[in-house]
């Protein structure tokens, strides 16, 4: 039995807490908030579960073995540091780190310590993503052309990051784990509608050393909700909406040849094909509940979880540098 | 009754000639192509319209008033020029011409003649875009504060051009139609798939002096067909589908809302406003049939048309920053 | 090359006109309609085609071989059997007669004189109800459990039969195509919510021998339009619905199974199955113009078309049965 | 503070004990169940509860106010009794109770001890069905001329009871809260596809005096799951989607008028409305939490509830002519 302390229980923290508290081989020892009315909704509806203002009380109890932290992301690397130092394995809500040098701290410090570092990249675990991950890799869709989602609705603004690091951060793991290929340079553009406000709207370009390109659109300040990804291959093309209550992915066979007739460009015959669609039955198990079991599976063997260190360490440059794109009207920064 | 001559009967010329048939006060006297078969086809169905493979036989009838054109874009500029230097009104499918300058020459020639040089920027002339319009005129929408459109589907291909200057112009003419402000820079990423061909997915971002943004998604290799535009505004948001059968415009009375606590931007409070969606009744009169009214009524009048030859220059000068902008990897480009 | 007369140029007569102009083998010769601008309509359209008040014209014509009908229901009997008796092969808009004793008459007096009699059952012809027929026969589905059917909207009311004459036929039309079995009894319930005029929403259950049932929902005054099928199999189902613009057909793996634990029905087991979803890809060619050559092949090979007399006598029965158990608040009608 | 027992803590069951536990002025005191794992379950999610084997217990427990009843129907009529004979108001799910006769004996029961009797009718509290009743009592709808229900999916099948009393018991409260007319008349049909099992598949006619009708079709074997009302009215049209995440609601400015040009029906003139839609924003409140909140101000104010004896019984009464009219193959029923 893996005893767990949480830190933070805000938006996410119940999620983590009920998830833990639930999958076989784990249970919730105890929970720090600074706020009292957070630690009472707790005490309410967890009576075992202990709770504090202070996160080092939960740094200092031996009987805990592992720490899951969803707090706001500048509070990260400090948490998670301590958390390690006091030997403790780490599961961090999204983004890993605010900046890539953090995240290399706490990569070594794990490493030197044998200790689990894990990122919480939720969609990696959804069934509707191992699916498409099945997919991708075994090479039924070809070579893949593009990368292309919307993340967009009405709501959380945050103030300390933009919508780049609270949304574009589940696309960007989501396409790092499924495309082998990494990208090059990347190009952001957007906006904040809110004076003093970070941006609320963004665009980034993800380039590519093949043939390929990638494009995320987020928006905190859209009248409907939309988590829509279309990921296009040589051979078949994949829409992948996860507001849809059971066909979240469907499979098109569909696509496009060039004949070359004649040296001329003009002479080039481009043909479409249109085939049956295919919607595959999805595992429904929740994504944070087969994250859960396998952070605690890591922790039983020592392996190193899907979306470990270095993977939130990727998507913590992503982010830099579609940050410093954004600041810069799109200008391009190479990786 | 104004005697119309139509160049080019390949995708778009049979819906110019239909319409020009059937709306009052106009007939389609004769009809040019470079293919037999094609001219074939317009005997067969209307067998009082005379057709020829040379275009100038149009301008040497003094029975024609009228040239409309659609034709591939290389050949605008020729066909435009000839037809007002015979003294005909000119309407040209989009994009108007290949460049700018070949824009601005058509102008003067047309203002020097008094002639109307009109462009088919046909969704301007949709019920939907008018009552777009209508909303965002009355300032129902508040400010706008941005702009965003998903424009993709299987094919059509083409050789010579981008998909920028295929599927965007639709967006660039809708969005420029809307909005009183214009863009002062453009930012274009995408990426052709098949080896000697012009890119067949690109992203548009325009900037604007205000706080406001635009956005346009242009796909040639996508495996469903969307047409989604996003314009949200301070007081009010529209989400305009295009391929619903009748509430293609939705307007959703929902917002954001600043309120300052302190000086601490960390004190701002962000409160959601979200009330009732609204899906106004839209003339359903097709939008290439009132475009074809406004221009014999252009010609009678002597008015400008909605969508001018200057309208169509300030299309042509985008698409050409967009794509100097797609070139270069996003660079952006000054307006 | 067969040449056709058209009787009844009103809302479906264009229709028929057109695809008898445009697929190979045949040419429309001669239209008949009672009212003078619809015969004008003809004239502007198609000059080569003969237009008269007069059905007789076509039926004296030694030139034309085959009469198409599309005029109001309770004229159906009186035109196509003069058409028989002139040795004319006969198309008639569904229903094929007011009667199933008309529909009787007809049947002998095409056999007797070696003719084509044919019902425009024009769903049965379409890429939709193909593929479900395909599904059907192979036993892909299983046993057939039910067929359940809405087709509702707004319009266009009709003064001389109830909506179960105009829509439901359609659906009983598709229903008896796809299925073997055939209906044993009908129960109907409806109401007409416009004083003096025909019910203009029904709701109509077929029972069969075996353990199957159908039921057909049919309203003029419905804010929506719906054209959804479902057709529930042991093995499969399927959901068709005509108004999608690609995936009309979309078959479900899904289904129940029983297991018997024991005596006790209370120990019966239901378990669920949930699969795949898969929507073939459909052959997207026009109903009409895939009967159209239908019956062109029929009057070439005097074979029986797949929408016979039969057929058409098969569906009146339903609908007087319908009908008459509608007048009766539902009292099941035997057949 | 209300003390709540509840007894039955299987599909529903849990959902009535966390309202009770987190509506303002209740909490659940204990809950029975006769299977042990079901009241393990409760002991782990809320260690405060009592639990028992034994529901008199729960009636011989003095500190407990009211009883709320999950369980099966046919218990729920000796259930109901003894906790009224206790001294208990009492909440049941629906259907009230397997008879007419037992839901007259509990109302008389309730009354004689001017105790709280109601009915677990849930949607009637949900604001999606508040906002109908809203516009259907104001007036804005006009006549309501039709009540067209459709709920299926693919599951749960029940033993003891048909479809009716499981699935169109919902449409049924609704429709009977909405609408003031009652039916004065009942046919339904239907079929069981697993032999020795209850009928799975139901379609349901109710009759009214005036020019007014209802239908609802209930399917445990249907491959998609749908939630769908239309609501004709001689003004304005109703669809009311329950499965929309937010615009549940869509009011259709649209219907039908008649002129009369003359005595001849032929010569009625029927025009089609098509005004706006409009989607009313919704309270997003549970429909159980508002129910929650019902019971106990009933309890302290001594007022019959919107969901009372009465209700229950009217609907009982509507289950009893369906299942009567089900098994004699439509055959009306009067009321």
């Amino acid at each position: 039995m893996v005893n767990v302390g949480v830190i933070g229980y805000g938006y996410w923290g119940p999620n983590l807490v009920r998830n833990f508290m639930e999958v076989p081989g784990s249970t919730v020892a105890a929970v720090s908030d600074l706020r009292e009315p957070r630690l009472a909704e707790v005490a309410r509806r967890y009576p075992t579960i202990r709770t504090t203002r202070n996160a080092d009380d939960l740094f200092n109890d031996a009987s805990i073995d592992a720490i899951v932290i969803a707090t706001p992301v500048f509070s990260h690397f400090d948490l998670a540091m301590k958390a390690l130092q006091a030997g403790k394995h780490v599961l961090l809500e999204k983004p890993l780190t605010s900046t890539s040098d953090q995240a290399k701290q706490l990569i070594d410090e794990a490493a030197r310590r044998k200790l689990v570092l894990m990122v919480d990249h939720t969609f990696v675990y959804t069934g509707a993503v191992r699916k498409i991950q099945e997919l991708v890799s075994s090479g039924e869709l070809g070579d893949i052309y593009y990368y292309d989602s919307v993340r967009v609705n009405l709501g959380l603004f945050q103030h300390d990051v933009s919508v780049i690091w609270d949304l574009a951060v589940h696309d960007l793991a989501i396409m790092d784990h499924l495309l082998d290929a990494k990208p090059c340079a990347v190009a952001a553009t957007g906006i904040s509608h809110l004076p003093g406000q970070p941006e609320n709207v963004a665009y980034i370009t993800l380039f590519f050393e093949a043939r390929q390109i990638a494009h995320i659109h987020v928006n905190w300040l859209a009248p409907v909700k939309v988590r829509q990804t279309l990921i296009g291959g040589s051979q078949k093309m994949i829409v992948y909406d996860d507001l849809e209550p059971s066909e979240k992915i469907k499979v098109y066979d569909k696509g496009v040849n060039m004949t070359r007739r004649s040296e001329d460009v003009y002479e080039m015959l481009v043909s479409y094909r249109s085939g049956d669609m295919w919607a595959p039955r999805l595992d429904a198990t929740e994504g944070l509940r087969a994250e859960a079991a396998h952070f605690l599976e890591c922790i039983a063997s020592g392996e190193a979880p899907l979306t470990d260190g270095h993977a939130g360490l990727r998507i913590v440059r992503l982010l830099e540098a579609a940050e410093k794109s954004l600041k810069a009207r799109g200008q391009i920064v190479e990786l």
